[in-house]
């Protein structure tokens, strides 16, 4: 996959990575867990930002034109989703890796 | 599902209409037709169409907090598709699903 | 889109009612009625069901060679969604779209 | 991410490595190869398999009951992907993804 520059597999790389933690936490721990975890604004937040992750990689897998455009979307929804899953805590793996997703996704969108 | 708006169902509508097209023409029209139909350009932009407005309305299923965001990235690239598909000829029904769409989704982003 | 049959469309379209049923009323009728919606083993069956027929309409209009056995699976977790739906209660959406789409698949795949 | 198996989370890594490795691989290299690369049954191939390998992992974050379902169609695809690969030639990275992919998948299914 030499057709893609490292910078942007290391982009897929992240956007992945964040997928499958907001996913399984979410399906996981939060829905055992209850309370706070499964408050409709923070269990969306977390639906959202799997699902950008996904679509964001897919993009950038994609070879085509506006993979900066779902970068950037990306990068917004995973500083929100970062921040809330701090405010209702115990969700580290997801902050961690929501940071470092909107980290990636700000530098390849810019 | 009457905890979604009219007009949110509406542009789910669009978004579901214009990915089926879009996916559909792709996979089985543009790779038979060939030539300027799998030129890398017009396949990709196809491809990225179908994806954002699977996406785009995953997010307005969801009923979180972000659905403007990916409304208007649906909106303009489904433009750019409608431009190109038009420009490539013989794909009628794929412009004509990017613009509807694409109107409701500038609208819904708006 | 007359490359696919009039069977085939009207599975997609069974696929792609069923895929926006579950995943609406999962992320906003089940978060918000809480207690017995928000049981893991609940929420993570329409959350597959949603996701399978997602996938089981993306096969069909992708117009490859294994559309059937996505449709099987398809079918198999409809069932199973259907059932469960209807012993939570007040789920009846999901019920009939649940039931239409596996109908629809199980013809499909067989 | 503890809450998952290990054998569950080396069969996610192979399910995401093969769905980038598919996707990109048609949507690149075959679209500039050209010729045999974009064939209506090779590339659909491609989109399924990459298709499933992405739905595939996803049931495994799901944690629902039903990955075993998807983790077979998936083993069934890329067995016939790499095996395509194989035969259209200049596809080694695809062929290798998949058929580690599968050898997972089949596993998990068992």
């Amino acid at each position: 996959m030499n057709h893609l520059s490292n910078e942007m597999q290391a982009c897929i790389d992240e956007c992945l990575a964040c997928y499958r933690t907001c996913l399984s936490m979410a399906m996981n721990h939060c829905l055992e867990a209850g309370g706070p975890h499964v408050e409709k604004a923070h269990f969306t937040l977390m639906a959202e930002c799997a699902e950008i992750c996904r679509t964001s990689a897919h993009f950038m897998l994609i070879g085509g034109a506006h993979h900066k455009r779902t970068c950037a979307v990306c990068a917004e929804i995973c500083d929100a989703c970062a921040a809330d899953c701090e405010r209702v805590g115990d969700m580290q793996d997801c902050v961690e890796a929501c940071r470092r997703c909107a980290e990636s996704c700000h530098r390849m969108a810019a």
